[in-house]
């Protein structure tokens, strides 16, 4: 099982679209799990409701009560599944949110419409 | 952690609007995790895609290669989350894919218009 997971055009086919083999069922689990953690969804939700569009990692450790390397560790998750962008600035990390992953995963999650219907 | 979450308007706040607390980020992650499971969404691919729009417990087991018991584990927290509907038929169960969850989920990975942009 893959811990951290790219989530770009083929990790994402439409779920209910025909039955997804083991490795589509593997590849879209592993995007969904990078998002299925508390602390990830709290970390994206303060980058993307910033109005500079960016955040500070010095921002980030504070809110969520954990501690420092923890709060690294799930920013890196997010980064490397490209949900986050993030530029180093002297001493600190920014980050902003990347919204292609999330297209893709609402469009893996979009039911055909014999079912919506 | 709960394991089991019902996948309703409740859990679901829109992700980048505005910054997540813990409760409502359990209750997000919670119901991510239904669908970050490669089992559950094979069932859930199966179930969606067939042309009756309903599929048999009796042909759920085999395309998964998983014991019965996993199967019926798996088609219950599907079914407690409300993503799939369930029918006893004398025998046998039959599900269908319920639409209203996958279009909350939907609804919270949607970028505001300022990060879509």
């Amino acid at each position: 099982m893959k811990l951290i997971q790219t989530i770009d055009a083929e990790c994402c086919p439409q779920l209910l679209a025909e039955p997804l083999d083991e490795e589509a069922a593997d590849r879209l689990a592993a995007a969904l799990r990078v998002l299925a953690d508390p602390a990830r969804l709290r970390l994206l939700s303060i980058i993307g409701a910033d109005p500079n569009g960016e955040v500070c990692a010095c921002q980030l450790t504070g809110p969520l009560g954990l501690s420092q390397p923890t709060v690294s560790h799930h920013l890196r998750v997010l980064t490397d599944a490209g949900l986050i962008g993030r530029e180093q600035r002297g001493r600190w990390a920014y980050f902003w949110v990347l919204p292609e992953p999330l297209d893709l995963l609402r469009g893996a999650l979009t039911a055909p419409a014999r079912i919506s219907a």
